[in-house]
């Protein structure tokens, strides 16, 4: 709770589930003191009106960012520069744009030549999400205890970055600045590529009519389940994602088809001694996590623990 | 809770994660009259007889399985055929050798061999497990709405499989029978692959010094932080997981590959239309296993719940 909002009217452009979730986590800690929001899809706009999720919905950007101070572009990433482009001439002068896309050198390159002199723009990239998607997925708690990744532009206005830093630690979230192509490595190895096998090994079963898709999902010990879930993501957002860190994305895939091709062989030619090796060292990995205390065995390793706020 | 135990007395032959819950689990409930277990190791015997595991540790299987009439080979599956020839001349008239390994077929060729006249050989596998190991690791509710796969022989005397199959329900498992290839095949699909490319990934982050062990940990999405946990699993019993479940293994692997090139290639063409008609097939493999009732959209699917056992 705040006594003056951090900022007086926002705008969200994009009603999905990660703006959604911004506006309940808004209004939860009653943050702002307006809330209008947009979307490309009139059924969408209709949903956010009929179940009251911003103050305002109205049926365009251009008309939504109109005397906002922060402007949230919430679409998925490949549509951002024409929706900077759209709204760059009703930007109020000082108001901050930021966005919340999961990859960040793209981004910057597809909107900051849109940006007017005398508007900040901040990007950022919550590190939450579920499977599901529009209007109606998002809640309050969603970027509770999760990590939010600031990736200032070189001569960033301080004050507008920690203005926008201190409204997302008020949603809840932790935050950590961030260069943006270091930021779009790290999210190819812990995401990115990660969503791909998924989306791989989903594909894979789905073929094999010899495994029934419900013997798949009964008897799946909790890699393949996650698999599953991770692998019902907002088919849009994704493909956008690989479309825009593509560079990164196909870096770590070759390197993870080269490693696992080396087990592969292992497997093949029956080389135990290899394969426990390799086990060995990725167990060691885990281990020497825990130990630098940036993780304890529990099963919700990773995150700061909500009494240690 | 039963009146009288299912089994008088139950050998456990190795006192990993597995067996170790069993003990927990089969005197959480009374289930059994008592437990003799073993280790090969001294050092895991010394532990388990501090800690009270069972109510006798002995020091070599032939004395472990003597008066048995349950005994469960609980090691990796590459070892237990040794196992089994080592306790086939001890065992006693009318009693069930279990297992609980990961792999079937191969346990079946190399421990059916083994078993004498009048003894019956009932293969099982639960489905349950940790990333933790050795004879601290296990606990009584492991099995708790988890499967527990069944893979009765051609032949199998069925009042001996439904004895094994009511002590694991007793456990608390849910219980299935599954012929052993495909249960191998079905596995491949839902475990082992899945093992096999955490192991791989978490060896990728590993190898590349760009990106840091703790930005890898911090920044995680669910995806990677479960193939951190996945992948700290026990090395041996998963190097022989592999080279006993080679052919099935191989065989999704060549699969796997085969599908993540041809997504690695739409990436690198651009072709977002692949992309995405790709992920909106997965998306509704996921959503058809949830109205086939298979499933809900808690995170905790493909489980029975409490309430309705």
């Amino acid at each position: 709770m705040t006594d003056r909002p951090i900022y007086d009217r926002v705008a969200l452009i994009g009603l999905g589930l990660i703006a959604g979730s911004m506006a309940h986590a808004m209004r939860r800690g009653g943050l702002v003191g307006e809330i209008t929001g947009t979307a490309r899809s009139a059924e969408t706009r209709d949903i956010a009106r009929e179940i009251g999720l911003c103050d305002h919905v109205v049926d365009t950007a251009a008309e939504a960012v109109a005397g906002a101070d922060l402007i949230v572009l919430a679409m998925p990433v490949g549509a951002m520069g024409a929706v900077a482009e759209e709204i760059a001439p009703h930007l109020k002068k000082g108001a901050t744009v930021t966005d919340v896309g999961s990859v960040k050198r793209h981004v910057i390159d597809s909107v900051s030549p849109h940006i007017p002199e005398g508007v900040h723009f901040i990007p950022a990239h919550p590190l939450a999400g579920t499977e599901h998607s529009g209007p109606r997925s998002g809640f309050a708690s969603l970027f509770d205890n999760r990590w939010c990744l600031i990736v200032p532009p070189e001569g960033a206005d301080p004050e507008a970055v920690a203005r926008l830093t201190a409204l997302w630690q008020a949603m809840g979230a932790n935050t950590d600045e961030m260069d943006a192509d270091h930021h779009d490595l790290v999210l190819a190895v812990t995401s990115h590529t990660p969503h791909l096998i998924a989306y791989t090994m989903v594909g894979v079963a789905d073929h094999l009519r010899r495994v029934t898709d419900s013997e798949v999902i009964k008897y799946s010990a909790a890699g393949f389940r996650d698999f599953t879930r991770i692998a019902a993501s907002d088919p849009t957002m994704w493909r956008d994602v690989f479309l825009t860190n593509k560079e990164a994305t196909l870096d770590i895939l070759g390197r993870f088809t080269e490693e696992l091709f080396v087990l592969q062989r292992a497997i093949r030619q029956g080389d135990g001694q290899m394969l426990h090796d390799y086990f060995t060292r990725t167990r060691a990995i885990r281990r020497g996590i825990i130990e630098a205390g940036q993780d304890t065995a529990a099963p919700d390793f990773g995150r700061t623990k909500i009494e240690d706020k």
